[in-house]
């Protein structure tokens, strides 16, 4: 029988990070499977995941699991699923992490940082040294949505037949696995960082600041958003903001907000 | 409907080599999957294929081919399926191919040449210059006999997890196919080689003609075959022989057993 933990029963992304680990850092990478429609698939992509030293499954908002098709498919590796976490949302999946890499079939707006699969897996094991990674999976029809793209800091893409490119869900996390594996076997040490990444939520708290501040200004019209939001999140998304950089900003955010407050106040 | 060509009814490999190409030379490397055991592995290995631009499947000897689960799992390259080949021998599925590239989980033997999949791939497209190239995949179970591998000039493996390395049959088709796409996309024409390499079947028929020699000289007692015939391929594979080699090799033979005729004839 299968067993999950759910995503709100553990505050933060604890895995056990005591086992075996033949590939560098693989204990800080996650697979996420947003909406997945067939537990199969979940299976399978348990299976992909641990032939290629990966442990850590997270699902959002499966349709189905646990399932007896998950079990089934992914044959030696039932230990991947019962380790997996459920959890509501694509951001409580991404809680932790300083790199989300979402994968994607098709090259969609170009204002998003788009990457070939081995590029951003080299870039995945890089980043990994520092903290936690995740690659996100669409739903097996859809892909990723827009709005969950726009939680990523790279698209990467798995270069394929222009007239056929449909992957299934399963093959592509094989793909994608393999990938990280062969980057990580190939992945030297680089020199210490000075500065420390900001953790996804605290990007989405910054964002949450900016987006009520500018309510509160006027500027933005919560009636009529536009894609202000949006363009914005792609904006910082892509600059990878450091922690001491959110910290500024934010008091940026607090200080016009005073300063506004004290104009009214003084009025 | 499926429908499907014996490979005894064309009695050469003969693909459509007018269809798209997106990848240099895709047409001439084949994926033969070798009494595979569940038709739904075969349809998986078609989409994986299509995917990244490959479009000959052969099957030798398929437990149940056609059949509904290959085609349901086939999804978009029903195509693929409908332009398979089965055959009833490895050998059959090897003719005319210069460079055959065996797909092994575990290093076996070590007296045959072993590659990680990535560098195997690297080659194939390189050796799809001059000829046709073949992957063959053994059965879900076992994967390739020692009598398959010693028909191949190489063993290549998918690097993965030692303690868990069962990739399912349609993804290691899926990784191994993309790293054939990976290859051609980097693929660099190579100087032109001045020498031709032997065809399978060239090569085979003197592996047939030196065993026979052999026998009738008495060096080699059908009775007590020992291992001297695997010994012998492995040395003659490992050494990728040319044409003109096995024309020499062969008229040695054949100059040393007139020699032995005339002598009996004259005593």
């Amino acid at each position: 029988m299968i067993e999950y933990r759910s995503g709100r029963d553990d505050n933060t992304a604890n895995f056990n990070m005591n086992q075996p680990a033949p590939l560098p850092f693989p204990g800080r990478i996650r697979i996420v499977l947003s909406h997945t429609s067939h537990p199969g698939n979940i299976g399978a992509a348990a299976r992909a995941m641990k032939t290629m030293g990966l442990a850590r499954l997270v699902l959002v908002h499966p349709r189905q699991f646990p399932h007896a098709d998950a079990v089934a498919l992914a044959s030696g590796a039932v230990d991947v699923l019962d380790q997996a976490r459920v959890v509501a949302t694509l951001e409580d999946a991404l809680e932790g992490c300083v790199f989300v890499i979402g994968m994607t079939a098709r090259k969609r707006d170009l204002s998003h940082p788009f990457m070939a699969l081995r590029d951003a897996a080299a870039q995945a094991v890089a980043e990994a040294q520092h903290g936690e990674v995740a690659i996100v999976f669409g739903t097996e029809m859809f892909g990723l949505s827009n709005t969950e793209l726009d939680r990523c800091h790279v698209a990467a893409g798995i270069p394929a037949n222009p007239e056929y490119s449909s992957l299934n869900l399963a093959a592509s996390v094989q793909v994608a696995a393999y990938e990280i594996a062969q980057a990580a076997a190939l992945w030297k040490p680089a020199p210490p960082r000075l500065r420390q990444p900001a953790l996804h939520e605290e990007v989405e708290a910054f964002f949450a600041h900016l987006e009520n501040s500018m309510i509160e200004s006027g500027f933005l019209d919560p009636q009529r958003p536009k894609r202000l939001m949006t363009r914005l999140r792609r904006l910082f998304t892509r600059a990878s903001l450091e922690k001491e950089e959110v910290n500024i900003l934010r008091g940026i955010l607090v200080a016009l907000e005073r300063k506004a407050h004290n104009r009214i106040r003084s009025e």
